[in-house]
């Protein structure tokens, strides 16, 4: 059975990451996955949330804030900040984020500082938790590597690559990184997250349709590897042409 | 190494379910899991949301809300009622559950009901989510089972039983069921949900400390099976005194 | 004419206080008046609220929050958390409580340290609040008596006991201690608030229906003081077998 | 012992109703009692709450909101409006003073509308509550006595006039109509709503400072009749002269 | 062709203004326009607002907020304080207020101190963002020139009077200060505030029905400066007979 | 005196259009004004906003929401959807957006439907609020002229294009276009928006520093009808490319 847009079912969306793509942060990118656009920044703030204040915790913090454009989506959704509040979904995306980024930076050489990953989607075709957290991984190496902060954090901050991708259950079968078609009608629904060692970070599979067993829990993490090492393969490729290895 | 309570690492905490906890919602359990302690209540309302209506789906729906007491935790945590605004924890937790119980209740035959699921826990000593899902399972079959109920629903709207443990590896081991002390210590945490028969519903884990590997992976599932068959054997014999099959 | 459960008109519901309901509070109970249980803790936080800082106000405070859980009414009530804010009744019932308190703790022993009185009706059955300040005022009590605590604050930071009782007219007659059934029908609604020496700390009478004469005042407060006296027993009784005198 | 403004312990302060204050509402006065004063307002919609349709609860409803300019108080307070919710004050009063005019509306005759009752204190010298619950009645009777509402309601929807005034006891003495020195000084306070027929509407009395006797409560509610039957004259007078008996 | 209220084009309405209107702030009054009545309150703090510190600004401050009685419309509007929001028609008049004000207030005598402009409109005919200006003003020159605040801030931290007029082209005539009528029906609707040596402070224009031409622009604001002059006049006026030049 | 980027007083930024930025919606654009960035995006949703429902005007309506990327400042801006509210400036600017597109597109022709217009600074240098409107027009002329919508709602439905500039007086010199290191020394900043044949739709200016003069009020506009005969090239030039005419 073929994918919705041909690909094999262990193929990768077209991936793109523009680098610089903001003035204004320390570290951006726009991250394009198939028709899936995120713009992720990575800005560094010269004080800790109150909470580590409170709780006497020494070192410094990364978090994630996440958005979707209006017109990101097929029919126009509300804008959160009118709405007056984040849904559930966007808190639980955000703070998946904020846990992987968190895995692979330093917090104790970033002391006093929080690192914030902004990732806002302007084009929405599924996928775009994992984006953003491929993405973010770029922004958040970049900015740590500019010659201010290595100055300020020391060389190894940014400790070591992070990327996500989905894979699922479509129609009885194991795909990789589901477009929105795919991800509406998924039997499951998993996203894993891992290092460029390949070790895990973080994994979340969900049964939308029926449960699912162990064995295909393996194929899916299978699946996955495969294409996290592209996108690690990617990521790479972007840091080394700005002189980061 | 031995676990601070004393405990095998593949030996859950002494759990106790007790029913009909609460007078007027047609299905209600207090489960105790070690000092874990949740009321879990299942409510049906006559109406389904309103994104249902508008989007024109049919059927009923199910969904949770979770709440802790202020004085649930060591320290008093402040009230999210006076806060204005439930934490991301929080929506993490209840979407959860949501997704969970939907996956063993059977939407077409709640057609225009909602079934409710408040988790409220009133003393926490970690897995309250894990604790909340094995409880709510118990009140949602518990509601759809009334005489009533079933008369308005048929008799299989509750269609299978669900249940769910935390496991984690603390201090390099894998371990069964974390109360807050391991979990607060935990280098890798994760909360397997399962079906009666075995298949899985979610699986979340999360590095916490440092990436596992995929071997880790594989033990911790194994770790959860062992518990997650000991609380279905609990959950059914609720049921059986209750007259459920 | 007979009450809707029997009683005489003077009779109180079956009243019980299982103190160290919870695991964490300093003081903490489980009261029961009939069908109404309230779960009631008292916590001590070593900080005041800010206002008392600006104002440069000294000692301690006493504060309450109340709330219940959405399944416990006949049909289940919105949760206010998720709502995003407290309704009116919920407000006008914990200030209530925190005045009832404030009068017997002596806030200037609390010198730095806020009193917290967290009230969560579990089921509802008429009388919350009164069940809410006789139960915070036992929790409050226990917690003010730890060993820890004398220390810190002397034996006699909390001064007295407290309780209340609601009492309405019915059908015309004067009755003690309304259940839900009768508390929709009554055509005067009142709460009476005394110390253990017989003084009121807060009398609210409240015709639903029809005015009430100086004479019906009278006889409601009259009934009033016949059950508190009895609420007062029980309060002292648990107190006692908790080596507090 | 005197008071501070040279009153008698039964004298009122200078009480002062001005109808017709507005342009726009169907009944409005500004009240002054001392250096208290108040805009009523009382306005017509024609539809009721939605928790009335949703109960299918007939009739009409009136309801109150209280509010406070900010440079209404000594210190500026500030706007409820841009702090984004109402206090746990205001919340309170406003309440009381919705069911005060409750009981003396025919919310029958009503039907299908909602009697809005606005009151905003624009200078505060305490006993706003009850000033605005006295000047929220004439407001009401101007409103249902416009030839136009007569028509639609009929002559009889303002049934009874309704008048509130404070009590206290202040220094060891019971005196009528507190300021806001001696409010802030009282052992007790009290706020007592009667009907012109001289029959209770509602009683609030709290201990401030030390509990209070039986005898006491009864000399406070002597008093408030003292200064409700001047009140009522007043209010009454007011109404002639509008040509409303 | 005649205006609804028998006017010139180049006429005012009845401009009143009451010194001292409210007790307790440093200064206030009640403007009328016509039909439209505002308080304006202007109080002083002894600090200045938090992104001030941050920043580290140095001087003072000063702001508005703004508000409507909810009686003050033709129809009743809703509450903000209890919609639990401004409107962003409310929060665009209170920053133009608070613009213009500053522009005429010496920051920087105000060392440390925020000056609060409350204009709460009691009764809208239209204008009543220019009443706001007008009346502010007023009470702003009344409050930093009492004996206490000419001591602390020096005489000359009023340094200069403000005023704001609409004007607009209705039925495709340019006409002075709009009533809520006119307003209702203008093709241009535009706001002129100036200082009193007759220099703009703001201008805001916009075209409601159809665009406007650079002529039509400069026959509104030489509309503007013949009212404006007018109400200098009547602000001058006012603040002679309290003995300030 | 040269400007801080050499440009002459009368000289734009370099002004870029990208048409089609957005997957989604009918209508979108990048517009680049100097390094000013903004995503607008034209979406059409087939309701009316509830008041025009209630108030039974019929047409449609356009509507603008303004947004800006906590990473497209400076130093990083807090996120609005996570502050719960949107601040003052950006319910202005949104609706200074929404009246100046509603004055170009034909309302009645667009019965039942409301046009989305959706502004997101991705960069901010200044200026945003012009670029957003200038952008906005052109992504509101796409939307209406693609076949689906021409056929809907007739070929003329957006009427005219309308553009705005911004023009101050910095260090006494009219200029045109500021940037953002210009707009915080600017001493007048004026907004100035204009439809294609020249006419006044909006006119705004502020004296941020000193008062401002008849005269240079006049030298502003006729500095503001320099720079938007040019955007009204480029956009026209846009326009032309995708064969709108």
């Amino acid at each position: 059975m073929s994918r919705v847009d041909g690909r094999a079912n262990d193929q990768l969306r077209k991936l793109e990451i523009v680098p610089g793509f903001l003035s204004h942060p320390a570290g951006s990118v726009l991250i394009s996955a198939g028709g899936t656009r995120v713009i992720c920044a990575a800005s560094l703030e010269d004080k800790v949330p109150s909470w580590m204040k409170n709780q006497k915790v020494s070192g410094g913090w990364a978090t994630s804030e996440y958005g979707m454009l209006p017109a990101s989506t097929h029919d126009r959704m509300k804008r959160e900040a009118s709405n007056g509040k984040q849904g559930g979904r966007t808190v639980e995306i955000q703070r998946l984020i904020g846990r992987s980024l968190r895995a692979v930076v330093d917090l104790e050489k970033l002391d006093g500082y929080t690192l914030h990953l902004d990732c806002d989607v302007i084009d929405a075709d599924g996928g775009t938790r994992c984006a953003s957290i491929s993405g973010a991984a770029v922004a958040a190496a970049l900015a740590l590597n500019t010659p201010e902060n290595r100055e300020k954090f020391g060389p190894d901050a940014f400790r070591e690559l992070v990327a996500a991708v989905s894979v699922g259950i479509v129609n009885g079968e194991a795909v990789l990184d589901l477009n929105y078609a795919e991800d509406s009608n998924a039997e499951v629904d998993m996203n894993v997250i891992m290092t460029e060692s390949m070790e895990l970070i973080e994994i979340q599979g969900t049964a939308e349709g029926a449960p699912f067993s162990r064995k295909q829990l393996n194929e899916l993490v299978d699946l996955a590897e495969v294409g996290l090492k592209q996108i690690f393969a990617e990521q790479r490729a972007i840091l080394a042409a700005n002189g980061i290895n």
